[in-house]
C-alpha cells in the first residue's frame, strides 16, 4: 500500500507519524495533506534505512543535491563523498544522475548510505544501456526502459523524474515556437530523439498505467519532469513549457486515481518578474501537486555563481509556494561539481529555502532567526556561531577575522552600535561612557 | 552649480552626457530625471579623476562596495588593495567607512585612485576625533561635526550618509515601540547618544540648512541614512522605521528646494514579503527619491553567507525599484572584510542588480543574456567565458572541471542535450548518430 492509499483510508502510517514529528505538526495534518495528494511522503518499501520527509504543502521547504558519476568520472567513492558531505551540510534529498561506471552500484552504495530519499532518473541509465547494448540511445526499446525502472524501483529508489509530458503534441508545439536553446534537460532530449526516431509517441506517455503500476508496488513517488523548461531566460513561459505542463497536470489525476504518489518539475531560467507566475500556474493546472523547482535561474550571465543565481529564484519561487528546491553549485554550466561545490549549492538552497519558510508560516522557522537576534544584541558569539546554518564557516570566519577575547568584532569594534546602544538606553552601565 | 540646478535649468553637463552614454539613453531622459530628482549624479567639483555615474530610475542598478579601516587594521594601503578589487570586480561606487588610523590620509588616498563616486559617513571621523579630543563620542560639538562635514566636501566626497531622521521625535517611537536589537546603525547610534547625553535636537536635523549649504557649494549628495534600520527580521517595517522614513521624506522636499541632490537609505534586515512593500513605500513618501538598499538581509541566520542573503533581498528590491545595492560580504555580522570578501560581496550584489535589471527594462540587460544563450546552444566556449559576469572564476572553474580539449562538459559529456538534441533536430548531421 502507498502512502497515498493509506492516507484515503485514514490510516497513519509510521512515515506519517515521523514527517509530523520532524515538522512540528499534527499528524492529522499530514495525513490530510496526503490524502490531497499536497503532499508526498518518498518512501519505497526497498529503502531500508529511510528516515521519511515530507514534501509538499505546510512543510518546510525541502532542499535535494544532485550526486552522480559522469562519463570522465565514474568512481562510486568520490559520489559516496558527496552524499556524505550534502548530507552533513543538510540535504533534505539526494537524486543519483549517474551516468559513467557501474551504475546500479553507484546506486546501490548510495541507497545503503542514505537515511534521506533516494530520487533518480531511469532513462539516464536506460540511454546507457541503449548505447552499450545497441551504440544508439534512441534505439532502446520500451520494454528495456520500463525494466530499468522496475530494476530501480526494486533496489528502493524513493522518487523518480520521468519525462512523461515530453509528447508528440509537445514536440510538435516546441518546433512551431522555436526557441534560443530548445531542450536543455537530458531526459527530454533523450525521449525527443526517441520520439522523432521511431516515429511513434514517448513510452513514459503511452504506457503511462504500466509506469504506475510499478510505483504503487513499491511506493515510488513520480516527480513528473519538464523536459522542455527553458534554458534561457528568453525561452521562459513560452507555450512549448506551458503545453508540456498541462499534460502533466493530467498525468497528476491519473497519478493519483492510482494511488501513486506525484509531485511537478518546473523551470529552468526564469526570468524574476515570472518566477511566482510560473508557481502559480504549476499549482493551477496541476491541482496543487508538490512542485519541484530547478533554481530557478534568474539570469545566464553568471556561471561560476549559479547557485547565488538559483538562490534569488528559488527563494521567490518557494514564496510564491515551491516545495522543493533542486540545489544548483557554483559549477552548473561548467563541469561536474566537486564535493565542495555541493556543500556551497546546498547551503546556497537552504537559505532560500528557510528565506521562504520565514513568510510561509513554518513551524520553528521564525523562532530560529529570533533566537540569532538576540544572541546578537547580547554580542554572544557562542549562541549565534551554535544557532548559524553553517556553524563550522561561521567560525572558522570569526576566528579568521578577529583578535581572540575581543568581545565586539573587527568590523566596528569599540564602535559597536549593539554595544554603544545598550549603554545610551541604559540597558548596560558599562558602556555608558563611549 | 550643482547637477540639480544645472538640469532644472535644462543645461546639460559633461557628467551627464556621460551617464547617458554609459546608460545607452539619450541625455534628455537623463537630464528629466535629474530635474525631477529621481536620478542623482554624485560627482564633487573637487573629485578631479571621476568618471561620473547615474543612479536612479531608468538606470542599470548601480552595486556599492564598502572599504575603510577600522581600529584593529588601520592599514591604508590595506584598503587602497581592497578598492582595487572592488573596482575590478564591477563595484559602481565605493564608500569609504574608516574608522581606524589616519582618516583624512585614508580618504584622499581613497579618492585619488577611485575612478568612481566615494562615499563617506562624516559622523564616523567626528566620532573618532570626539574620543580623542574629549574622551567621549558624544561630548562632540554640533560645530566639530559639521568642520568634519565641510573637510571631507573640500577633499572631493562625492555622497555623504548623514542619519538626519534620528531625531527626538522618532527616538522616542523607537523607545515607545520597542525592538529585539534596537539600533543596529554605527551613525544612527551616535546620533542616539548624542540627543541623550545633550537632551538636544539631532544638529544634523536642527541644522539641515547648514548641511544643505555645504552640500551645494561642492554638490554634494545627501545620502538620509536609516539610522533606524531593522538590524532583525523581527524588527523589519516597525513605527521606528517608518517614523524615521516620514522624516527623512519631508528632508528629501527641502534638499530638492535648495538645488541639492537626495537619496535615501533603506533597511536593513526585512523578511522577503516586506521587501516590495518597504520599496514601495520610501518611493511614496520620499517622492521618488533615488532608494539605496542595505541588503536587504532576507533572513538573521547565515553569517559567513550573509552575500547570499543579500543577494535574493537586493535583487527583489530593485526589482521593485530600488536603485542602488549596498553589497554585503560573506564576512557580515562575523568581522572586517578581506579582499577576497569584497570581490565575492560586489559579484553577489551584481548578479542581484542584473537579474533585477533583466525585467526592470534598462537597455542592453536582456541582450546581454541572449548572447550568453546563444553561446552555451553553440557550445562555443571562449564566448561563454567572455561574456561571463565574472570570466576569471568562470574560466578557472572550466579549466579545473575539464579535460582540455573536451567539446561538451563533464557535468554531461556525450550525453550533452545541447548536442544531442541539435542533432535530433536536424541542425548537426554529425551528431544525429547518437
Amino acid at each position: 500500500m502507498t502512502q497515498l492509499e493509506a492516507a484515503r483510508k485514514g490510516e497513519v502510517t509510521p512515515a506519517m507519524e515521523r514527517v509530523a514529528a520532524r515538522e512540528g505538526l499534527a499528524v492529522e495534518k499530514v495525513l490530510e495533506g496526503v490524502a490531497a495528494g499536497k503532499i508526498v511522503i518518498p518512501a519505497n518499501h526497498n529503502h531500508r534505512n529511510l528516515d521519511p520527509t515530507g514534501i509538499g504543502a505546510g512543510l518546510r521547504t525541502k532542499v535535494n543535491a544532485n550526486l552522480g558519476t559522469s562519463p570522465q568520472f565514474p568512481d562510486p567513492e568520490r559520489e559516496l563523498h558527496k552524499l556524505q558531505v550534502a548530507l552533513a551540510a543538510g540535504a533534505d534529498t539526494v537524486m543519483d544522475l549517474s551516468t559513467g561506471g557501474d551504475l546500479d552500484a553507484v546506486r546501490r552504495l548510495i541507497l545503503t548510505h542514505s537515511p534521506v530519499p533516494v530520487g533518480t532518473v531511469p532513462i539516464y541509465q536506460a540511454a546507457v544501456e541503449a548505447r552499450e547494448r545497441h551504440r544508439s540511445i534512441v534505439a532502446m526499446t520500451a520494454d528495456e526502459l520500463f525494466e530499468v525502472i522496475e530494476r530501480q524501483a526494486a533496489d528502493g529508489v524513493d522518487f523518480m523524474t520521468v519525462h512523461c509530458g515530453v509528447t508528440m503534441e509537445s514536440v510538435e508545439r516546441l518546433k512551431r515556437q522555436g526557441r534560443v536553446t530548445d531542450i536543455v534537460s537530458r531526459g527530454g532530449c533523450f525521449i525527443l530523439g526517441w520520439i522523432i526516431h521511431h516515429e511513434e509517441e514517448n513510452p513514459l506517455y503511452a504506457q503511462f498505467d504500466r509506469l504506475l503500476d510499478i510505483c504503487r508496488r513499491y511506493d515510488v513517488t513520480l516527480s513528473l519532469g519538464d523536459g522542455l523548461r527553458p534554458g534561457a531566460l528568453a525561452d521562459a513561459t513560452d507555450r512549448a513549457q506551458i503545453q508540456e505542463l498541462i499534460i502533466l497536470g493530467e498525468l497528476v489525476d491519473r497519478a493519483r486515481e492510482a494511488g501513486v504518489q506525484v509531485m511537478v518539475e518546473g523551470p529552468g531560467h526564469v526570468p524574476l518578474d515570472q518566477v511566482a507566475l510560473n508557481v502559480q500556474l504549476q499549482k493551477s493546472l496541476c491541482r496543487e501537486a508538490p512542485f519541484y523547482v530547478l533554481g530557478p535561474l534568474v539570469t545566464d550571465v553568471a556561471p561560476g555563481y549559479d547557485h547565488i543565481v538559483a538562490a534569488i529564484g528559488g527563494a521567490v519561487a518557494a514564496m510564491a509556494g515551491a516545495d522543493f528546491l533542486c540545489y544548483v553549485t557554483p559549477a552548473e554550466h561548467l563541469g561536474l561539481p566537486t564535493a565542495e561545490d555541493v556543500r556551497e549549492g546546498v547551503i546556497a538552497a537552504r537559505i532560500a529555502a528557510h528565506a521562504a519558510d520565514l513568510v510561509k508560516g513554518v513551524p520553528g522557522a521564525k523562532e530560529w532567526d529570533l533566537a540569532m537576534s538576540r544572541a546578537r544584541k547580547r554580542l554572544d558569539w557562542e549562541e549565534q556561531l551554535r544557532l548559524a546554518l553553517d556553524p563550522e564557516k561561521a567560525r572558522r570566519l570569526r576566528q579568521e577575522r578577529n583578535p581572540e577575547g575581543i568581545r565586539e568584532c573587527t568590523m566596528c569594534g569599540e564602535f559597536c552600535a549593539m554595544r554603544l546602544v545598550a549603554g545610551f538606553l541604559g540597558l548596560d552601565s558599562k558602556a555608558r561612557t563611549c
